[in-house]
């Protein structure tokens, strides 16, 4: 199973660049993980509203060889960790080899992209900066996958 | 107003303590913030069950002068970044200035704070790592406050 996890730009604060490192190294225990940096094509005094239909593009482009995608969304599933793992099992047993998580910029994800999902997900009502997000999912796909092994870590 | 956040145990991962300090720091613009680092009073080889007590026990002792005790629980009412900007709000009408979080250990909070707690607030149905929770909590705790303060970082 591989887990694809296009970037909007690279994790500017470090701490948590140091988070997305740490689960990434973990998770490839279990699965391989691809990080991509995708580059700005954008001009940053565009209007948010181009800047968010670029950044779709990017990760629509980056997402081609994925067998299923995941919209990160507020209005998405949510879901329990546990219930997470019975996903991944899902996938697995569906023959869903690689997987892609679309995480938005800071201005959010493009409608565009909350349409052609394949399941659009949600880590919490609450909103999170999008470089907490990529901690949060990243860790959250080592519990599951944790969960789904038998392992010990998500006591 | 302030946020009491007593800590059970330091936060060992290097990267969430500073991701906890970053926060901690940002907020004190808005509130004054203290994170009381609780000290282990029981012996490692203690049953779950004695381990959350004692652990109830120093929250609870830690927590006097608070005029207002949240305990995080994935059971409780989960907000979205406005509406917990909304209860903040509230929380000064009714003259309420200090404000108390209860995060458990590894092991969850004992049944008992739940109980004593004057909310029980979700911020996922995600299980996180405590050391997470703390992360998340006080940066909601800040963009809450930009948000009441009508800043920009929330965006």
């Amino acid at each position: 199973m591989k887990f694809l996890i296009p970037l909007l730009g690279k994790t500017k604060t470090t701490y948590l660049d140091a988070g997305v490192r740490d689960y990434a190294i973990r998770l490839q225990r279990f699965a391989n993980v691809e990080l991509p940096v995708l580059k700005d094509r954008y001009n940053r005094r565009e209007s948010d509203a181009v800047i968010k239909a670029l950044e779709a593009e990017l990760l629509l482009e980056q997402s081609h060889s994925a067998s299923f995608r995941v919209a990160l969304d507020p209005g998405g599933q949510s879901l329990q960790s546990e219930e997470l793992a019975i996903l991944l099992d899902n996938w697995e047993n569906r023959g869903i080899t690689t997987i892609c998580f679309w995480i938005g910029g800071h201005l959010g994800l493009h409608q565009s992209l909350l349409k052609q999902a394949d399941m659009l997900l949600s880590l919490s009502r609450l909103t999170f900066t999008h470089e907490m997000t990529r901690v949060i999912l990243l860790e959250q796909l080592y519990r599951a996958c944790t969960i789904k092994a038998g392992h010990n870590y998500h006591k």
